[in-house]
């Protein structure tokens, strides 16, 4: 019996990630068994018109329902734990997390009721070791833009995989220790399979400076502002962040007040589960503000992306029910706009400024992620034999790869891999050798999946050229028409100045039916391809437009 | 007699820019005379769906159209001449700017039939002078990413007022003069009334680099990729690019090609106005490339804003009839995406990695714009008494406000205009005495005006939500319903699958019609509601979904 026949392959299958950003999962499958990492969703692209979220499309997992040992996570971002609420309804399996991770995952489960109850679920501690099925793993601390963020050692017969979920290096993070960097190298030296490293900074140079330097400009701030109110925007999720907001804020007696659903809501975990410390008096409630000078004061506010909807934009433009901006006002935001989120971040800016605000929004944010000096620190702690770039678009993977190169990594080693690709790999060969099913499933309301392609070609067509319906009704007996052709629409034009355009358009309609009906055209099918085609002409040839045409027959 | 009843006041009016960033115009007025400075085009903001272009109201030049004299242009991009067709058909008044300039403006004159015999033009070369009424105009040189641009000083008898435009600080420009700083320093030193500087790069400390630079790095990327085809990607009008990238092609014996219309026109208009050198032998039509070994060939193709419908989007996603990428393909963005462009550009950056091409992108661009040390040096020639900040959304503004205060200008000096203020001024005060019509015009096909803020609207929701539309027939004499209710959607959900859906839907229309009818209710605007309101309940109820519903009664 030669090796090949004794032990298996293992087989490494992402069911998102590359196509859709954010929709991060993937198993790890060594025969009977198979883990999945992470269980993402993706926050609709552009064109993605109406739809709210975007999750992964398991079919795979369905399939091989009794072979999966469970869900873990390797932290509690939207992007790696959004759509388990959704996901466990057809494939509940128990989550394995640490204590941050696993707190804001019940929060999620309990508004999706039912599920909270039904869900096996395990808090892990870094170090500690876990055993599903055939596969082994171990939790090993990181740094991330969210506290209690892991990397994971994945061991299986067939070697291990070290997969280092969202990270930074930071040595002097805000909460808790620095990443586990004799972790990675006594790993290393026993000898890794594959690395599958965060890619999302692999294009910038450097080293991603520490949480802690945010800190500082904050103390900056709060010195150069001692006589304004300050509102500080960031990601809600950041709880180090707001620590170092709670913390300045009582060094400069000030009080602190939490605005916006998700910033309250993960706060209350943190606290909670000691992931943060509120100075004493500090933590007041948004209506007791009013019971302190301006300049006593501080408000953490979600909507730092711009969101149209999140508490910093109502305030920005007057909406919110009980914070509005004053020209006296010091507005920081502790963000950087995620790439597509450009503009509508720049809008509020210029929002507030028209208010006569003071916006800082520059030095006020550093990056969750590792930039090249700490992706290149991994790859020379693990050594791994394949790289596996993971986390970001193509072109940040590519960036990884050919830093992997730079390393030394054989080009032939380096894999990209697409959502469903099936890689088989071993201390002897690696090879992507097959494809399962895999793809996005839109949610819209609480509809899963009844919203696709031709549907969002619809509402592109509608949101650029509007619609005109045309109606008639036909005698059911003798086919003739008794009533109509009426037109309305939605979305064209003004009809009260377009009446001319309008009329002119129902008389081509009227003749091109007349002359239909005058050939003997009875099939309706065939009457509204004449409807559709006189008007779709009309305005296109006269005006250069072309609205979505629907047709409607009635009988009596 | 004293002064102030001898002198009017000079009277400085925009009627677009900062609420509609890219549509500068701006009225300059002094008694019986009126200039106007550039005459821009917007490009739709995301939430103006089907909007083609957005075009100035000029309700106030119409109004005082025998004393406005001209249409004085600075430069030919889009932004401060995109508007001329459309303005020019109801303000028909002669057009100033420099050669290449006016060759752009003549070309889309052309495209709109009849406009370019009727309107008078006049071409001025730097320094020279121009009496428009009681206006003294002179052109100065000035460098940008568009050869020929000019800042202009507007003299009249209540003081001068120095427009920069568009403008950067160039000492090595690749055509013609650096900027021409000697006349600005002349024209302070004999007193200038008031500046109005670019402030798009007013955040950006330290100096713009010189185009010139550009032409080493692609010096460089040729030199490295010599054995592969190169396609750049460039900005139609940024004659200097083209200008670099022929002479680099020539150096290594490459034959170019250029691909794009606005190229092409750009391209042939700056050749017949000797803007542009073009190496002997180097330039090639696209269909001779297959005559070429791809290492001796390079593309030059617009694109690089990531356009969907433009060349290099084609090319990218192998839809280009004549050119696809090839696994060996060099591309490169000379370019930098303009905010709101980033996410489309990267996406074709990711198209274009995913089919193998090498994809560079850094360093390969310079602004066209002033940076902070280049508005301060202009500051200091210029010394004006007041500060009119132009070009750039508020932040922007703002950003050049503070410079100017830095450098000792009084806050109540300084001004940031709002479109259809009257900005009243002279030696001894300036204020804001009054406002004019303006605001934007959507252009839609061959519609001007005919969709406005209620229709966007509709498109919006349609975007999000869809449509359904329900019809019945009622008879014309009794009232009772002899066809219906019919229920048809667009952009709502896929219809088959959600069959049982729409059924229900329908049955809870009946009945609510039912009950509405046996209640003797006949009006049809309340039938309508009826229509609306059960539907709208139902799916929001059942499904948190909020289609439009457009309810239609045709009676018989």
């Amino acid at each position: 019996m030669n090796k090949s026949e004794e032990v298996s392959k293992l087989k490494i299958i992402p069911l998102g990630g590359l196509e859709q950003i954010g929709m991060n999962i993937t198993a790890f499958e060594y025969e009977d068994s198979i883990v999945v990492v992470d269980c993402g969703l993706a926050f609709p692209e552009g064109d993605m018109l109406g739809i709210d979220l975007v999750i992964p499309d398991v079919t795979y997992l369905k399939e091989n329902i009794d072979r999966v040992k469970g869900f873990v996570i390797t932290h509690g971002h939207e992007d790696h734990i959004g759509a388990l609420p959704y996901v466990l309804r057809e494939v509940n399996v128990p989550i394995y997390a640490t204590k941050l991770t696993m707190g804001i995952i019940e929060k999620k489960l309990e508004e999706h009721a039912g599920l909270f109850k039904d869900v096996k679920r395990k808090v892990i501690k870094f170090g500690q070791s876990l055993n599903l099925g055939q596969f082994h793993l171990e939790f090993i601390k990181t740094n991330h833009s969210i506290v209690d963020a892991a990397a994971l050692a994945i061991c299986s017969p067939a070697g291990m995989v070290i997969h280092t979920g969202d990270f930074k290096v930071d040595y002097t993070p805000v909460y808790g220790d620095a990443i586990d960097l004799e972790r990675f190298a006594t790993l290393g030296k026993k000898g890794v399979l594959a690395l599958m490293c965060d890619s999302t900074n692999a294009e910038r140079e450097g080293f991603t400076p520490s949480e802690l330097t945010v800190g500082k400009v904050l103390d900056t701030i709060f010195n150069e502002n001692k006589n304004t109110r300050i509102i500080i925007a960031t990601f809600a999720s950041n709880v180090a962040r707001v620590q170092q907001i709670l913390t300045t804020a009582h060094k400069y007696d000030r009080k602190v007040a939490v605005e916006g659903r998700s910033m309250v809501s993960i706060l209350d975990i943190a606290q909670k589960l000691n992931r943060i410390t509120v100075p004493e008096n500090t933590l007041i409630d948004i209506d007791e503000l009013k019971n302190y000078p301006d300049e006593r004061t501080v408000i953490i506010t979600t909507g730092s992306q711009g969101e149209s909807m999140a508490a910093l934009s109502r305030i920005a433009n007057g909406t919110h029910k009980k914070i509005s901006i004053k020209p006296t006002d010091t507005v920081v935001f502790s963000s950087k706009p995620i790439p597509g989120n450009e503009k509508s971040v720049t809008k509020i800016i210029n929002e507030l400024f028209l208010k006569g605000a003071n916006v800082i929004f520059q030095d006020t944010h550093v990056s969750g992620h590792a930039c090249q000096e700490e992706i290149k620190l991994i790859y020379a702690l693990v050594q791994p034999k394949y790289s596996i770039p993971v986390h970001g678009e193509y072109k940040h993977l590519k960036a990884q790869a050919t830093l992997a190169e730079s390393l030394g990594m054989p080009k032939e080693n380096i894999f990209i891999l697409r959502s469903g690709d099936v890689l088989e790999l071993d201390a002897d060969e690696a090879k992507v050798t097959g494809k399962v099913p895999q793809g996005a499933i839109y949610v819209d309301g609480l509809g899963i999946g009844d919203v696709g392609n031709s549907v969002l070609r619809d509402r592109q067509n509608l949101a650029e050229n509007g619609i005109v319906v045309s109606s008639i009704v036909l005698d059911e007996y003798s086919g003739t028409m008794v009533s109509g052709p009426e037109i309305y629409t939605r979305g064209f034009v003004y009809v009260k100045e377009s009446e001319e355009m309008l009329e002119e358009a129902r008389e081509v309609l009227s003749l091109a039916l007349t002359a239909a009906f005058d050939k003997g055209v009875t099939d309706w099918g065939k009457i509204k391809n004449v409807m559709k085609d006189s008007l779709t002409d009309y305005f296109w040839k006269k005006y250069k437009r072309r609205p979505m045409i629907l047709p409607i027959i009635m009988s009596v």
